[in-house]
């Protein structure tokens, strides 16, 4: 016996088909003589709608045990349905259940649920339509990421999840250890002793594949990294996790110009394919979560992306009337508040900012022939901000070396780095984009712990 | 300009376009009057050769930084090669060096080099042949990965990397902790009070995401994680990574029969998309690393699998004339010798073997009617041995929570996993890969440190 795919049986098939399917049980409803079932196996959105006749073997006893979560397999022909919103409907010739579900103790009832509760059970959470609708969009995004690269050529690298370095200067670092934390061992100087750690040194979990990103562009010309990331930052807002996905690509050969290309081409790539391979999903996210995110899809996928420098975006925020929380002046950090200014009210598409002064810039971005900024890009979306950082690498040693030195950062540390610059070194350029962060974007969703299966943040590793 | 792939130019140009290739130099030979250039870019094996007559501009002095290692982007019109192995190459008519490289101190010269000493320059190691390929072929074997499972149907979940769960069962645990080692708090019976570490209790690394991707295949039917996994074991061998990327699908509504079927299918199509994509360089590792990779390949891809249970595995090795260091009696772990004999001598093909006694399994693997054996199974490949382990999962309710605390495991610390036997539970079923050992196996490469780009054992985190 052949079973389908709901999502595929409701897309294709013919009345009269003889289908069977596996899922939950969503939805009963009892009417007189017969009763429907919503049926859902998550390969899409809309149930099907089993039509239970009491000529169904079992019909009482099944009845009663088809509750809402109740896992089922369900044979019979597809007939039109006269209901709204479905083309077709699954007359059952026989019904098979696999696993009750109480309802006295199940915990997700008809009843809309706040997302809040859904967190604490992240185990059955991704059965309800919204967080369904997630994990689709979220597959279909890391596929459609996949396919961008790899099209072009890009290999995908796995750069390493734990690192002895502790320069690449994203923020604060998780220790990993196998060290007895009961009985750390101690050098002469009363100093724990990291020399018996599992690596022999110190151990962290990484903030960024970059650096070893590059590593892999100076023997492959372009790749790309996509695993996780973390952060130790005791930050706990709707868009911050201590565990993330990242994307990374890294191409030897390639100026701030060819990276802003590409990011262009990228972010309107993965929107697009979201939204040609999850409509249903992502028009769900349109009428429930947020209105605006099909608009801002269609503004990414149809505009080209305008491009200034950070110094004319300065003078631009300087001029406008609006009263800013932070106020603008050349040498600070663009805020949320200017990035959506400049993408929603002037732009009103996605703008990319480039050349930001050094001072408020990463050791490895190249600094530009004034001396005083850097080729770095962000890429500011209306409605989103910042979605995308990238920026032209120091391919010149001396400069590279100096820029270090100033930062008082260590050069023992970075050896294998600077190396690349020694030995065939080439103009490269790459950008970092968070991935839960595109998801959460994508479909509006208001908190980040819920665009990802089981979030990590602090004070939480449930699940 | 519009710069090409060197491999494109080689596999689909014609004598007389004009290209741009950008790349390293791998050798120079001067001749009378003129010079051959090697120039590769990662995306072949194969370099290009490029000519260099005395017409290009600033012909001598380029020469001169013409070293290995050098990179240079290079004009010119292509024409027949008469050399061998060859049917192309470049005639340069401008060629540009963007970065020299000192024949004293580069480490990568033309003569062969170990792959222990290519492992203390991770960082420039993927610019030789022999890293190169293993490099590309990972890349495929990824990109197969996805494709099979996506065309199939199934989503890609990110399970955790941070866990407070200690109960995966598979080996021993790395800590992650945000705590000041020098100062750790103390409970007031003295012990690490990992309340107040990042995550509120202790946390660890990850040793599987089974667990989690049951939760997902219980609302998705069909989905597989592909991430990276670690063990805190001084396994200092080359078949062992403290950090590594695992492949495990998942599948509701499934039984042993389907998972097996799965794993046929999954190996034989990953297995043939490497030989179809990388054909250059698994010719190589068949020629230079080990002459029997085609051939395993191939007789993975064309047979049919065998198929045996435990007990019929433990009989046929009783009988074999064959003396085995580890004696076999039925009970224990089948051992590496045991596994190759049954593929590699008896059934000279891929054989799964199935239903191993309960007692050498985890706990989540479903009893079997016997009440001995469990419906596990075990991917066994000539000159390999097991590649693939997986089972059918216990789905019943009671006998789980019989085996858990047969176990001494803690029913409160599953208490979400127990949950999905308790809502709406069905058959399922799943197996993991190793990644990095079947790229190890595809390639014939001796030592698992040498098909990761940057591999964490005991002692080593560099890069």
């Amino acid at each position: 016996m052949m079973t389908r795919r709901i999502g595929e049986v409701l897309k294709n098939s013919q009345p009269d088909e003889s289908v069977t399917i596996q899922g939950w049980v969503r939805t009963k409803r009892e009417l007189k003589g017969f009763a429907f079932i919503e049926v859902n196996d998550g390969s899409s959105m809309a149930n099907l709608q089993v039509i239970l006749n009491p000529d169904v073997p079992d019909y009482e006893e099944s009845l009663k045990k088809l509750n809402t979560g109740a896992s089922v397999e369900v044979s019979g022909i597809l007939v039109p349905s006269p209901g709204k919103g479905q083309r077709i409907e699954l007359e059952a010739s026989s019904i098979k259940i696999y696993g009750e579900s109480e309802p006295e103790t199940y915990p997700l009832q008809k009843k809309r649920h706040s997302f809040e509760f859904l967190r604490t059970i992240g185990h059955l959470r991704s059965r309800t339509n919204t967080m369904g609708a997630v994990m689709r969009v979220r597959n279909a995004c890391a596929k459609a990421i996949h396919q961008f690269f790899q099209e072009r050529g890009f290999l995908w690298v796995h750069t390493p999840i734990i690192t002895a370095s502790d320069c690449e200067g994203a923020g604060e670092l998780f220790t990993v250890t196998s060290l007895n934390l009961n009985d750390l061992p101690r050098t002469e100087k009363q100093e724990i002793d990291f020399a018996q750690d599992f690596f022999g040194r110190r151990a962290y979990l990484t903030v960024s594949g970059q650096l070893e990103a590059e590593v892999m562009a100076m023997a492959f010309q372009k790749v790309y990294t996509f695993g996780p990331t973390f952060r130790a930052e005791n930050s706990n807002t709707s868009r911050h996790l201590a565990e993330f996905w990242m994307v990374e690509p890294e191409m030897a050969f390639c100026d701030l110009k060819g990276d802003r290309e590409l990011a262009e081409a990228f972010l309107k790539y993965i929107f697009k394919s979201v939204l040609d391979n999850c409509p249903e999903d992502m028009e769900f996210f349109n009428q429930r979560i947020d209105n605006t995110v099909l608009a801002t899809a269609d503004n990414i996928i149809n505009n080209e992306f305008a491009c200034i420098t950070y110094t004319e975006a300065v003078k631009l925020l300087e001029k406008s009337d609006r009263q800013f929380e932070y106020p603008v002046e050349w040498g600070v950090d663009l805020q949320s508040e200017h990035e959506r200014y400049l993408a929603e009210e002037l732009f009103k598409k996605p703008v990319i900012v480039t050349d930001y002064p050094a001072s408020i810039k990463a050791f490895y971005m190249r600094l530009n022939d004034d001396g005083k900024t850097v080729a770095a890009m962000d890429v500011l979306v209306p409605k989103v901000g910042e979605i995308i950082g990238g920026s032209q690498r120091e391919e010149r040693l001396d400069v590279l070396e100096k820029r270090i030195k100033e930062l008082g950062m260590l050069e023992k540390d970075l050896w294998w780095y600077l190396d690349l610059r020694r030995f065939g070194t080439v103009p490269h350029a790459g950008f970092g984009l968070g991935f839960e962060r595109v998801v959460q974007f994508m479909t509006g969703m208001g908190n980040i712990r819920d665009v990802i299966p089981f979030p990590r943040t602090p004070l939480n590793a449930e699940f």
